[in-house]
């Protein structure tokens, strides 16, 4: 069996923690398999070379940001190479350019294009372990770029795909992916089994276990993911294609409290009105959410829509310049609270039976949103603990079944 | 004109320093030079990295070190550009696998094989400062190597030959070569030119200029080298090849006071006993430098030899463990005090009247070695700053010819 592993920063952030990964990934090597391992760079290591950086020039080109931001995965992969060298286990480190792990051009948020696994197929039949720098790749230029976030991840999936890996372990400091938020609901479950396209709403939504890139990647490659922790052997929630699987109603809850609405008032009725204003928004980067259009008063139109906090007042400004309008209402303290779940498309009554969790709660909806395994509603954020918690009980998530 | 400008440790330890050496080279490529730009790792960061490795295995495989270690010189090359990037000035960063930079296989102590230069050329032909790792080299393994001692001032040598710069210059800490260090003869006077051959004994005997390696190199690809301060802009010392010098009789005094000699009494006069001693010597990379060989009593012959006080009692027990003797003495108290100069192969006398001046300050000759430009003796390491002062008056080394 071929395991591709992957860890990041903070199960690397010291010695005791490496060889914490050297002992896990040998572990798995003595059993007979092959491991590929992918790391981060140590724990604040990044940080401290963006700090670095800055100090030198505060808007440092990105094509030398990304040679300075590769040493630290590169100073990663070296120290685990030589702890299991300690522990009497062969291995090789390699970075970008020995893999190598060719990129579109963006510096700082490239894209994975194509992997050269030659190099890593000889260290393995050489029966090492093969220990690859995360977040890094080179592009055709022959320079370094990196993936931008969730980077590591991402290279680790693509590196599953590329070897044809029986799975693709992405290690971290929770058990798995949860039916709601631990810290916020007492009874929340850990899932056995979930689906990409559930794990790709909960990703979006604000889980934070995985990066969206790295699921979207492995569902299109097909590759088997796991999520499990670094601290402790349990086994962790597997990520599949969803056919075998009996599909659950409902899989979990995700709250995401930084979620912005803006709602513009009195628009004028006529074509292009939300082309105009989105065009706009996006081409500030500002990432829009959920979007609501409805009929506002003496033939104008209300636009309402979410951001991410830190956007909202910039997406005001950018509006106010653009447009005209009888008003416009920032509102920062609101909160996304999801269900999702794959079975959910063949069953009538999910969204409703949500509903009536938040209305014996008496908390006000400010906005809906649905996808095929997705719904998705704004509340006031001081709510937000009462309601994942209200949904989690309405659906019996905290049971095991 | 093309010019490659090497920097080390020193030179680039913090950010003044960084924009310190950014500046000059901006002065140099404002010119209207062509700038090539060759750096060593920040301050004592490879030695950090030593015991950061040293930390996790107290005997890394050197192939890891290697690959730790590379990463010292990018984070130089990196923060460089982005300090010429404040500047105005368009540059960029090179490793060894963007250069390209082939090596022998060597860990820790690789040979420059073969330096691809298209990319510099592109790069400076778009007008930019190129910025490239020293140290490192990348072998027929896709494997990073590094250069061992040195290895910085042999990249920039080795780069100004495969792209026929016009001069190489290496800026250090001092102004240049002296005729004796300027710290022990007050009198010591900065030289302007000196030969290939002068420099690489300067280099053996200590002066720590410049590495013999860089010297070498640069003799058999006829690199003008120029040796210069990083602090200020006086002109150095230029070192080429001396077909168009006059040559001086002596060029610098020179003294070593890392230096033991070994005597080893009453060995058996047969054939063999020699090559038996110094080839048990170097199977444990023991560096032998001056060697004697006289007749002893009663049929047995004495063999002394210098190497370094580090070396004295490995070299003593590798000896006693051999070979049958009378006694073997070992003396660390010992220094070695050499003159160099290319025109001394074509004057009788200088050895001389080298000797003359250590016996008019009473100074008893332990050893002497002699090569086609340079003589050299052992004495007594408490003398040595006389020595060497009674030498630099003897030969008038101190006035200005």
């Amino acid at each position: 069996m071929l395991v591709v592993k992957k860890f990041g920063g903070t199960s690397v952030a010291n010695k005791e923690r490496i060889y914490n990964v050297a002992n896990r990934c040998i572990e798995e090597y003595k059993a007979g398999n092959d491991v590929v391992v992918v790391l981060s760079a140590m724990g604040k290591y990044t940080d401290e070379l963006i700090d670095m950086a800055k100090d030198i020039n505060d808007h440092p080109p990105k094509r030398e940001m990304d040679m300075l931001f590769t040493i630290g995965e590169q100073m990663s992969v070296a120290l685990m190479s030589m702890a299991m060298n300690k522990l009497g286990v062969p291995s090789v480190s390699l970075n970008a350019f020995q893999v190598a792990m060719h990129t579109t051009s963006v510096y700082g948020n490239a894209r994975i294009k194509r992997i050269d696994s030659e190099r890593i197929r000889n260290e393995l039949e050489q029966r090492k372990i093969v220990i690859v720098t995360g977040f890094q790749g080179v592009n055709k230029y022959d320079d370094y770029t990196t993936l931008g976030r969730g980077g590591s991840d991402t290279t680790a999936v693509a590196l599953a795909a590329a070897l044809h890996a029986d799975k693709c372990e992405i290690y971290t400091d929770v058990d798995g992916v949860y039916t709601a938020d631990p810290r916020v609901v007492p009874t929340a479950r850990k899932l056995k089994v979930i689906t990409y396209d559930e794990m790709l709403e909960l990703a979006t939504l604000g889980a934070g276990v995985l990066h969206n890139r790295s699921v979207e990647l492995a569902k299109k490659y097909n590759v088997q993911l796991v999520v499990r922790s670094s601290l402790n052997t349990h086994e962790g929630t597997i990520i599949k294609e969803d056919t075998k699987m009996e599909k659950m109603l409902v899989s979990g809850v995700a709250a995401d409290p930084d979620a912005a609405r803006v709602a513009v008032i009195g628009l004028k009725d006529e074509p292009g009105v939300a082309f105009k204003l989105f065009n706009a928004l996006a081409k500030k980067n500002i990432n829009v959410d959920m979007i609501l259009q409805s009929v506002g008063r003496h033939g104008t139109k209300d636009i309402s829509f979410t951001c991410s906090d830190e956007d909202a007042d910039l997406a005001k400004d950018v509006i106010e310049e653009l447009m005209e309008f009888e008003s416009i209402d920032v509102d920062k303290k609101v909160a996304k609270v999801s269900i999702v779940g794959a079975g959910m498309q063949s069953n009538a009554g999910v969204a409703a039976k949500m509903f009536e969790a938040l209305f014996d709660e008496n908390i006000n909806i400010r906005m809906i949103s649905t996808s095929e395994i997705r719904v998705t509603v704004l509340i006031n954020e001081k709510n937000t603990e009462r309601a994942v918690n209200a949904i989690h009980d309405k659906f019996d998530l905290g049971e095991d079944r």
